[in-house]
């Protein structure tokens, strides 16, 4: 009886993946991407207005993996803002909840926000910017 | 009685108007900012993506005064769509609306969308970027 090795296929496919497959995610894990849908109290519109800016700009500005925080207000509501919010990975955006000025904010906002609903999407087109 | 020049302050305000606030105007104009939320059938999902991606890959590549279009599916409700759009202006807006691109993409997509809510917002950071 020959000397069979049952298991090359799925130890191949392992080793391959070892090389291979990690190697890729390393060098371009999947971006996190979320819309953010908030309302907040009208009372203190400005307030919000103020902290939500300061918070993204210092997001953007100070933590590579935050590809965007691109906040809008609607304009027959501007007590509704929706954010597309860009990690690089999930690893960033835990990063992110940690950092001074995220804590700031979702502190000083907490009693602002009326409702917060987040949406975890898919980009059609992951390479997309802002020109 | 003295000769009276009663039309000179708005006279002066017109001038300074024509020099500074067009030219303001023409080297700033106010970018046009829109979520555009979109239900497909479920049947023609694959379909629609494809004409999606399309539209928005040419839009950005072809127009100068298309900044971005970025769209997400949801990922808990892969039929439902929203594009983070903005424009330099709204002659840019309309100006996209003639191109063939964007006309093969209305035409060929009209049966396959349930729903489409523009909504029109403002930007927080005008100048927020994709990293």
């Amino acid at each position: 009886m020959p000397m069979t090795h049952p298991k090359k296929g799925p130890c191949l496919a392992f080793v391959l993946a070892c090389l291979f497959g990690s190697r890729a995610a390393a060098q371009n894990p999947a971006p996190m991407v979320r819309l953010a849908k908030i309302e907040v109290h009208a009372a203190q519109l400005h307030a919000y207005r103020a902290a939500l800016i300061e918070e993204v700009e210092a997001s953007v500005r100070l933590e590579p993996g935050v590809r965007t925080l691109y906040a809008v207000s609607e304009k027959d509501h501007p007590t509704r803002f929706t954010i597309l919010e860009i990690y690089a990975d999930s690893a960033a955006y835990r990063a992110h909840l940690q950092t001074p000025h995220f804590r700031k904010y979702k502190t000083g906002t907490e009693k602002m926000v009326k409702s917060l609903k987040l949406v975890a999407v898919e980009p059609l087109v992951p390479g997309m910017k802002i020109k």
